[in-house]
């Protein structure tokens, strides 16, 4: 796969694609955890290339942190102020948009934190994202007016017991998502906690545990929404 | 595809299988909706044959209703004697077991009422049986005791807009199925009512309406978990 990174605004992504296709493709945006880019965001990025996306690793962070507490800090200062997470997640729209490698179509996926991120991308109600899939994502919704109408493809990957996410969460994003008139699916993974994407996630009693399950069938519900969306 | 009635017991179900494929195969248990067998059934059959499975249209009833009156009397008799209609569900289990057409390896599907026998299917904890998809199924628990542990993977398909399985109706089969230590999946997809695989089902308001996309989600994961099963 072709890696390149990239720096717009004051953020510094990466735009994976596989250089055996050629032309414009549907891209997809991969909105990182709260330890920033890792590995889990970077095979991602070459999983979605070798199925004919662009890949782009973004950046709501601005710079690499410098620990696990820089990352804490740097995540809750964005929780705490979800118009600029929205500016954030934006700027990687709008790179994606002016790249000349896309087709004009767009999704997203995002792990954690980075499943708020598409969540929050999805309420943006932007007609050229497509589809947005969140990873044991967060659901708390924003505080700013969510677009009258979601046009994105809303997948939730959920672990039942994540400790992130209760069932109380669940029954608030889907009273959001239908409000919204949202085309949404929650797939709901019993004896599965947050993190499970994660093969460095392991803390089953903090609820936060890698499942390699748990992640193939997240991996294949994703596909088949893309496939369906593009 | 090959299709051989069979009488078992006092029940009469139909056996498809796919004759360009040879030797034992995985066997797919398929239990009716509260409308007994219908194009429903037999196309789900024809589809799991293509897919190299043995697939039974099973019968709950004994005989062909003779109208919707007589279908809802038949159903609410069983939904009304749980440990009868296990009789029933065992009996179809039993008829696959001999057959000598399977390799000894069971799953099943349903829809609707059948939703409820397959989950009931999996709660008798039988090991040779390994996946169970409910689609649009009901999911209270029946009067007898379920095992101690359910050793079958349980996907539910649910329409999160279905009148008969409500939110509530969920958290409780999370809960049952977690006590039972069960691997589940539960696909909730928003917008969706009732009977969603049913072309004939065209009730919006009464929350029972057809749905093709949900469908075709619904088969996709369904293949991918007895893909993963078998």
């Amino acid at each position: 796969m072709q890696q390149l990174d990239q720096t717009y605004d004051d953020f510094h992504g990466t735009i994976v694609t596989d250089p055996s296709q050629s032309g414009p493709r549907p891209g997809v945006l991969i909105f990182h955890s709260i330890a920033w880019r890792s590995p889990v965001e970077m095979d991602a990025a070459e999983r979605l290339a070798s199925m004919g996306y662009a890949a782009f690793v973004a950046d709501t962070y601005g710079r690499a942190p410098e620990g696990p507490e820089d990352c804490r800090s740097l995540m809750n200062g964005l929780n705490a102020d979800r118009g600029e997470l929205r500016r954030r997640i934006g700027a990687a729209l709008d790179w994606m948009r002016g790249s000349g490698v896309t087709n004009g179509q767009h999704g997203a996926i995002g792990f954690c934190f980075g499943g708020k991120c598409v969540l929050d991308l999805a309420r943006m109600g932007e007609p050229d994202v497509k589809a947005v899939a969140s990873f044991h994502g967060l659901f708390d919704a924003p505080t700013w007016h969510v677009a009258p109408r979601i046009t994105a493809s809303v997948l939730a990957l959920h672990g039942w017991d994540d400790p992130l996410a209760t069932p109380e969460n669940v029954l608030a994003l889907s009273k959001e998502l239908d409000a919204a008139e949202a085309d949404w699916q929650i797939l709901a993974m019993g004896g599965v906690g947050h993190a499970f994407t994660n093969p460095k996630a392991q803390d089953k009693a903090g609820g936060k545990q890698f499942d390699a399950r748990a992640t193939a069938r997240a991996w294949a519900a994703t596909e088949g929404l893309f496939a369906a969306a593009f």
